[in-house]
């Protein structure tokens, strides 16, 4: 099987998950590395939850939340990806994953530069990508019309791709950010990365 | 300062902890090649958990579960550790923690010896270390007298004193299992070896 014959990984997040911030960092390089595409697929994990029984990392018992405060910010250092801890945290991320399926329909390299700068936004800038308004201005900034972009955000369309998006992640098994999954092998955090490395490499291990 | 001045590294675990085994596996070597002692703290995720709120990993949901199961096997694989998941578990640990203090207190090395004993005979030879009977067989096999410790498993200091370290681990703001704290820096999960090391080799980063 040549390099272009490969599967592509799929890659799930948040736009509100510090680890995915990290691994959005890091994935494509290492993909590529082995001859991988990956297919990127926002969701929202509020939703993912309600069906899990799970919370976010810092809405946990007070030990948990200021273990991972502290862990936030060394795993980035670590992996060598600049953080700044959000002021708003954690946050509604449905605009920005509406936006970025818009997007792809148009324009998939464009949705995939979309998506690192709304990561940036949130973990180095320290935007309330949240807002309607901000994630319209990440995109202006990349040469989006903005009201094409402001209505799609309200579409039905958008909205039950979005919808579909979540319920496949959950199909899939996912269960967290991030999450990927490679020929059906399934890896749960930034720090499965030297693991991703190896399956790639090796085939499974 | 010199090597032996260095403060011991602490490392807490429970005994049906599968990352705790896996960490079990490496932190003293990885210790000792930077001038480091490990000083090990079995305790009672239940007890833990009944604070936190939390629960064992494979009675989450189902879709947590699952992967849980996988990533076992497949991070002892990528650690190069052996690893059976056992037919009993979660299980309680409390006699194998009261055996490992009461024997710590007579002898540290046959101490460690013992704990590396009780897990593998968990997650590598499969048996069912709740079971007060296994405790003290996996002991005498170490030399240990078998009346001995059959006494002291019942003892009300060895309970007081088991109930002191899991209380002296929630206040050092443990909340799971693997759990290590280097000069006041904590690391949680066998993924953080990496990091471990990257902290001891450089003193923080």
């Amino acid at each position: 099987m040549s390099e272009t014959d490969k599967a592509p990984i799929d890659f799930w997040f948040d736009f509100s998950s510090p680890y995915g911030y990290l691994l959005s960092e890091r994935i494509d390089e290492v993909a590529a590395r082995f001859g991988r595409k990956v297919r990127w697929h926002p969701i929202l994990l509020g939703v993912v939850f309600q069906s899990t029984g799970s919370a976010p990392l810092t809405l946990q018992s007070p030990a948990r939340a200021a273990y991972w405060l502290v862990d936030f910010e060394r795993s980035a250092r670590f992996m060598g990806v600049p953080y700044r801890h959000p002021t708003h945290f954690p946050l509604p991320t449905q605009n920005a994953a509406r936006a970025f399926y818009w997007l792809h329909g148009q324009d998939c390299a464009l949705a995939r530069r979309f998506a690192h700068a709304v990561y940036r936004a949130l973990f180095v800038d320290d935007r309330d990508i949240s807002a309607p308004d901000t994630v319209v201005e990440i995109a202006t900034d990349l040469g989006v019309d903005r009201n094409s972009l402001a209505t799609a955000l309200q579409s039905p369309d958008i909205k039950a791709r979005l919808k579909n998006e979540v319920d496949g992640a959950m199909q899939a098994g996912v269960f967290g950010s991030p999450h990927v999954i490679i020929d059906g092998e399934p890896f749960f955090g930034a720090d499965r990365l030297p693991q991703i490395e190896k399956w790639l490499a090796t085939g499974g291990f």
